[in-house]
């Protein structure tokens, strides 16, 4: 027996792109074979718990709009119940996999040693559920920054006691998802950074982070957890400057700390563009290092300058993110997280699920465009010939060469290079006939 | 005998702050000595020959403005006037220092060997100006950006001729900045980056910058160039994306290709605005790494979206700027370059003048309330005081330990931290007192 | 008898520049005439109600951090005491002003008539406190943007229903505003635009906004209430798109709903910073349109894409603002509020009390400055040299001839304009002379 | 006989979607019948003077890139071959119009006199060129921006000469439209703001705007110039601030000054972005008060602060444009102009031609989509539904009320409004179906 949540509601289907039913999937279909690979273990998408049950509707402006059975949120009851309804909603959008912070699948308790008492209790009854539903834990993480506790910072804080507290609630939390058989587990340090830097000693802060990070990465080979460690790049807010800046900035950070074969990246639309930057270009920088590691997938909108985590719905958008994810290799423990929130005014069970199949559908179709891109080879065969110059022994050469050597190749040769077309509106152009 | 350009300007003497003569110094007294150092030896100002004397006043909207004497700027005897000119207005503001690309200097010719002797052309006469008149340069650098070669990038270029012909080109002016005594040696990537993703390697193009920054060094250590190799973050314009984003992505860049201990950074305020962070910001930043070289002071209109260049005129800002500075030690090798220009509407002589004039007492007076905190102390002890937590044994312990070993202390202990106040308003009184 | 909250801290006292007291003014000495009238009735300051007693210390990401005795806020005993508290803080700092929303001051009851019944006996109360201390009101205004009934807007809501409780809401505000002697009534309208144009009537929403300023402008004028309607501009957040963007399009707006003569504009710095601008560039607007009402002081971080909220705290800036206020003529019924909240992390009593004697000293020193400015008369020397040209006949005549005619003498005179320098760096050198 | 430039291309077909020829359009069939109106009279397609043949591939920090054989563009030969290539670009692409700035079609010379003589030389062979050709004339407008002589305004300028200069220009400009039968006139005031305030007269530099425009108005009744007068928003650069901010600014300038039936708006995407709006909230702010003129389509990089002038190549945005478009009414005089330019790497005739084609391909792909979404008529629906109440006689008549009639009523039958959902993501899944 159902909440009634969804009532009016069935198991959304596919049923093609010449569907006018809004209560189905046009594009997402789980079992077509993309480049030789089902389309769902392509996407692996995974509904997050926070947005989809945790939210009440909030902004900086405003209360709480969504007025949930389960709200608030402030006993093992409810808990429950917001779970039995998260999976309810998983039967009926038949994704894979699903995400939670540890803060928004138990209630606050009074200490440490509750809300771990707490964290069991609701990790048990989760997986309960997971073993009948089949779906699966995509990662797990901890909340460390909306608790007053975490006010300036989780393993950055100046208080040495925080900083314990940290180390152990993200033991209890890669716990829990261990026990879940999550296939990644996430740091996000929204408040590792500063408000001021009048009040910050950065230097110390950011060895205390590596530090903390290698604890982490030491325990996962501990017990033996297989999955992928990954942080989350994002560049603000609500700090007024995080540490985990951009992808570029992570991966600096890592191999500063010695982490660059532990440690993967979990990169989200929104982040990127508050960052200054495009998603593809986050992903690609994170290839390039081999730390791709998952995508929280969602958009900010373009006017804002603050995470409006709004479901994701430009095709072409989303069709270049997964063409450099296919690009390098595809998904391995990652997978596609809706870190996405209905707007506050969208306060109706249908508007919760239409935003998962608006946004299902929108990845399944860039992913399709993305393919097709690939197996045309169009922008792969331009590359080549692009770089093409540097396939000759002499070119080769100069990459071992001093600067005096080819200073004096550019003297003896009288080397005088010809600007050749970059051809960018005719790629573009290209890009427009998949997407 | 003098060009007459600045007919009626004086030599720009210090009268004090109660003097109301537009055309001195209030603040800038260059043999105060501030924390046991002159106030020149702290400062190290620096003229940029690019803004000053070669730009004409055009922007993308406007052709040139400012019509002197020595445009355009295509053959030798204009090159060699703009020298003089230059140095007349070196002895008018008697800062120690100036700047340079090789575009800058001399004309654009055919190719790299009609480059190269007019490079060397006008170096011997700079040089015999430097002699005559002791101001000394700061750091030479190669402009490898502006020519429709660099369109594609220099050391990023697909075509590696290309690629060779920077190499060249740095060569030149490695040797050139060694032959007059420079002090450091830039490089600025302005088209070391993309414009489109889809026509861009990515991996190669940073791995070829890897290498060839290797052969800088390499190069600077066999000719015996005692100077400091700076890299100069920017996050975009004239590219899209360029891959020395900001502090933190050059220091990874640099990590990551081996040269951690051999190149600093040259920091810019208007570059720092541009990727999101504030000026005091990337000095933090580089210098939590011991990679803090020098300083392009300026200042970017925080409502304008690109490169304004503006001269610095907010002490509080620059104060802060210099505070950092100060704390890690003041300038070895760098100074203070002016990367600043006048408005295009500032035509005449005199606002050449007045605009270095006020940027130097900006810089002056930022210096002298940076020295007066550092006196008073007031700061460094509140910092100590916020972290003073983590100087018990149990606390540096902590960060010896595993996540259980912590994990237990929390629940054996039971603890519980509470919120300690971060006093950020408290703290910028505190600054308002010296700014 | 006091609460105890403020325990430890006295009367703010003046104690000039060379003071190192950090609880006492160095700047703010609310007898000093300046321009023959008191600093106190120039900057008219006045302590913001929601920021400084009702705001909790949450954000986006996380919850509470203050957790005063008076929190939460449900019951009118406790709303009772906020009052209580916050007239002991107006005593300490000595402010003539206060302002408030409705939601800040009373308890959020089942209906309106309930919040009606609440707010009348909070402001009996309130009156009260005002007789014995002698502290005015500046504003009132109604909050119609936090509870969920205003989520789609106030008076632009698709739903009639929430027009007429925004019409009702309103009534009551101006009739409690009025009984206080309130100086003037404001309308933040931060829902009063869209999340999205898809299901959004625009026009029609703007034409139910004017037809509501004017039921309230005729209100206004039947109950005989002598203070300044305000409306105040700001761009985005909550709203995707906020109606009231900036000072010219609210300017626009009032014209085109015969309100131009009627309502003035509230600035904020923050809200400046949001929409592209400077803050003193929106008070130019403003009073080039003789439609300057009052300002919001605050800043907003520079490089926070949202409504930061902070103190003041760069006397440059703050000398621009006021140096157009004072070109003004200053504010009449207006004042300087305080919309400027203590960061989260400052939790304590001591912190909320050093935030506004840093605001309200740095305010006092921009009002220096700019007074010195103005009495100096660099700046408006400046300016009517500039436009002298003006002043002749034949180029008052141009204004009240055809093209044709201009053109003809353009032709006969062959007209070749020479430019003339803007001056731009030596006006802002004269400027730091002041600040 | 054709100048050979675009040797090897051929007239651009309609081919249909499944074309994989780049030299095809897939989406653009001039003769395609949408709503009733061929495609082609829908788009009025424009190509751009100044980017297409004028910009020679510069930037900030880089010179001319292009290098065209009617490169320097200083007399009138060059000018001439400038045309004849023009004309066979629109031959090529078979697009209806184009557009020009006096600067772009003629060299600069000595004075008024001798710029007025080569623009009607060049005019009169444009002139010819259309007559054999059919190509015509969208709008021509002044180039007030570029020379030395406008760094300081045109209409704006603090020196009354230029003013004079601006006038005699702008009529020079009709008088050539008129003459070629332009259908509107455009003015950009890329200068008419200011870089500081501080310089600045506010009050009488937009007086003398309002002036200025008027008189434009006269003469254009005068001389029965049918075409539309537009006026073209623009936040900022090459000004720091532009008057013309953005369409709601420009509406109230316009009210202000009496022209509010006079003058429409020709809006820009990019513009649109600068000033942080979406292309289609420009265009629904302008429908909303009957002022929308034409468009300038092209993108701005989202990553970027500064114009880009990119071709446009998102369909799901340029969609929801001519949604807005459509709903207004569709074009009357106004039309889709291509203000985008090549990226400076795209240096080949091939770039030129490809970027029209595409930029034409996604506009027809859109305007497609936007009439789809209006005969489907769920927007509509959606819309109607939404603000349904209104229709109410009730909900009327509280229009005609008093503040405090509607509160009576609030109180009387105890209105206490239920939130309804905005259905934002079923909207913009809506949308997705069609783009």
């Amino acid at each position: 027996m159902t909440s009634g949540f969804f009532n009016g509601i069935e198991r959304i289907q596919y049923e093609g792109v010449d569907s006018q039913n809004p209560m189905a999937f046009r594009h997402y279909n789980p079992d077509e074979v993309i480049l030789g690979k089902r389309m769902e273990d392509h996407l692996r998408f995974a509904v997050a718990w926070w947005h989809s049950f945790a939210w009440e509707g909030g902004d900086p402006f405003g209360g709480p709009t969504l007025e949930r059975p389960w709200h608030p949120q402030d006993d093992m009851g409810r808990a429950r119940m917001k779970a039995d309804i998260a999976f309810e909603m998983f039967e009926l959008l038949g994704q894979p996999y699903f995400c939670w912070h540890d803060a928004d699948i138990r209630p606050e308790q009074g200490n440490f040693a509750e809300n771990l008492n707490a964290l069991e209790e609701i990790t048990n009854y989760i997986g309960e559920k997971m073993q009948v539903s089949g779906t699966k834990l995509l990662w797990g993480t901890a909340n460390m920054f909306s608790h007053r506790r975490w006010m300036s910072g989780a393993s950055t804080n100046p208080d040495p006691d925080v900083f314990a507290y940290a180390a152990a609630t993200v033991k209890s939390c890669i716990d829990a998802t261990h026990k879940l058989g999550g296939e990644n587990y996430v740091l996000w340090g929204g408040r590792e950074g500063y408000e001021t830097l009048l009040n910050t000693d950065l230097k110390t802060e950011l060895d205390h982070m590596g530090r903390f990070l290698n604890m982490v990465v030491e325990y996962k080979h501990k017990i033996g957890f297989k999955g992928t460690i990954l942080v989350e790049p994002k560049p603000q807010e609500p700090s007024k400057h995080q540490y985990d800046y951009d992808a570029a900035t992570c991966i600096g950070f890592l191999r500063k700390y010695g982490l660059e074969n532990e440690v993967k990246l979990n990169l989200e639309q929104g982040h990127a563009i508050l960052a200054g930057h495009s998603f593809e270009h986050e992903i690609a920088v994170a290839a390039a290092e081999g730390m791709l590691g998952s995508i929280d997938m969602n958009r900010n909108d373009y006017q804002s300058g603050w995470d409006t985590d709004q479901f994701p719905n430009n095709t072409p958008e989303v069709a270049l993110a997964y063409y450099y994810i296919l690009k390098a290799g595809g998904f391995t423990t990652g997978g596609t997280n809706f870190d996405a929130k209905i707007r506050r005014q969208s306060i109706d069970a249908v508007d919760l699920v239409s935003a998962h199949i608006g946004g299902m559908d929108i990845c399944a179709r860039g992913l399709k465009a993305a393919a097709a891109m690939i197996e045309d080879g169009g922008l792969d065969a331009a590359l080549s010939d692009r770089y093409s110059g540097w396939n000759t022994p002499k070119a080769a050469s100069m990459l071992e060469s001093s600067l005096e050597q080819v200073y004096d190749r550019v003297i003896d040769e009288d080397i005088n290079p010809a600007p050749k077309s970059g051809r960018q509106e005719i790629l573009e152009n290209y890009v427009n006939r998949f997407v």
